[in-house]
């Protein structure tokens, strides 16, 4: 068992000598255009491959390399600035970073201020990945299974919006007027806890019925188009098929409860496309106060061991 | 002499029938970090040089190709979110245009969106450049001798503020803290007419005279450093240099009043560096109403006829 949830100040080598290490919390951000995904594969250059290859760094000299658990596998081009995931540390790995940090000359480093700034060091040279926060994760606390909601963001600048290059990589531009009314109020029909099979990609044995606590479309300043999209967890191309069918709404090509009623037909439909990875934002995840972690990480593990929560 | 300030309603074939031309205005944004600065350089890839190019193919049948006069003439690397442009055309290229437009199956064009979308079409395909409008220019109206002010800014995410992968390409990532209330007084003691010597790169026989209207500094709800510059015009790397030294404050290398005094003494120095490009925006350039742009033209034409209104 971890033993977590301790204060940092508090956890000096002597409360870890119980062999047992430390779990940490990973906050970070990255534009994913040049990465295929968070999840590591052989021979492409994923989020996860980065970091964990900085993390082996890090720790070549106290084997094992850590693995990393998160809370949103975002898939090729899906960025996110409000990333979360955690790893484990053994008790010689947790005392060779307090080493590390008080061995700076000058100005001594807390461990978890020492991965903070290996991983951005390594990982992080292209600065289109940043590590924001390490911090000791509290009792019970599991990345991915503890989280109770995440949320999206999709933009798109169309006709009327200001399509600035500086924000291209998060931005899909549409060369059409696009009716914003119409698809907030597509979006709003379709909140609620539901079987969300006609917006997934399938995966065997895994539940499609997820909770989409908030759907909502707005223009920004600029006049793009931003949708914001609140889940206990979306399956697989989910947020992009969403966005997809509020599109054809706002197109005129469906009307605005078409996208209601294919959910509710339960099938896959060629009557809108998913949309392109570049418009997607994790932007944030939320978890319980430290008291309800542990409960409720065991309910989501029951519920969804088959699958990912991710878009 | 043009003829300008038409209604585009009413500048039909006959109007421009008397072998006069046009003048365009044009309305656009960059992302400056695959550019060698605005203007045309053989062998680069520039901002004038790919829309020049665009231009030269749009009326490849109807010479000569048109050349484009410019607000600010950004360096390498600076980006534009309101730069303004503009171009003459000839009679013969302005019915070119109609032409191109009316003869469009389905949807006619007016002769400016058909050069909006040539434009971007061709060197707007990287999506880093992209023309926003394009009008005709009311009487008297020059991109560059019109402008009343060029405004710029320039973003610093230093060791506080959320140092965001998808705005790197604009935002310079400092390891330090910076002292915003120092900064910002810093830059309060700058604004006025005076020489600028100090802060420019030399051009023979030009002034370093401005007046720089405004100079804030504050923090974004990232707590992302932005700097907001007015002047009348800025001199080569003045932009840079004013940051730089409100950077050396901030970092508690130079006292508050120091940039003013560095001022003063009208040298060059080294107590400061001049930031780099990628931090700095040109976000809009002012004009008067339509009936002074002519007046306005005649006096800075006069002023400074031998240098760069650039940053």
């Amino acid at each position: 068992m971890l033993r977590v949830g301790v204060d940092a100040d508090c956890l000096d080598l002597a409360t870890v000598g119980d062999g047992t290490g430390v779990r940490l919390r990973l906050d970070l951000a990255y534009e994913g255009t040049a990465y295929a995904g968070w999840a590591r594969q052989p021979g492409q250059r994923t989020v996860q491959g980065a970091l964990e290859a900085a993390l082996a760094t890090l720790f070549h000299r106290v084997p094992p390399a850590p693995a990393l658990v998160v809370a949103g596998r975002t898939d090729a081009g899906v960025h996110a600035t409000g990333q979360v995931a955690h790893l484990d540390l053994t008790e010689a790995q947790w005392r060779h970073l307090r080493r590390l940090g008080a061995s700076r000359s000058g100005s001594p480093r807390s461990p978890e201020a020492v991965v903070v700034a290996k991983l951005n060091g390594i990982a992080g040279r292209d600065r289109d990945l940043r590590v924001y926060r390490v911090t000791l994760a509290p009792e019970g606390f599991d990345a991915r299974f503890s989280a109770l909601w995440r949320r999206y963001e999709y933009r798109i600048a169309d006709a009327i919006a200001v399509a600035d290059p500086l924000q291209r990589a998060r931005t899909v531009w549409m060369p059409d007027e696009l009716d914003v009314d119409a698809m907030a109020a597509a979006a709003a029909e379709l909140t609620g806890l539901a079987d969300w099979a006609a917006y997934c990609r399938p995966r065997p044995g895994a539940t499609t019925v997820r909770d989409l606590q908030s759907f909502t479309w707005a223009r920004d300043p600029d006049g793009v188009l931003v949708a914001r999209l609140q889940a206990d967890a979306f399956c697989h191309s989910m947020v992009r098929a969403l966005v997809g069918a509020c599109v054809a709404v706002g197109a005129g090509t469906l009307e605005r409860d078409d996208p209601r009623r294919l959910r509710e037909a339960g099938a896959r439909t060629s009557a809108f496309r998913v949309m392109p990875a570049a418009g997607l934002v994790l932007v944030e995840v939320g978890y319980p106060e430290a008291s309800a972690l542990a409960e409720r990480a065991e309910r989501t593990r029951g519920m969804r061991s088959l699958e990912d929560p991710a878009s």
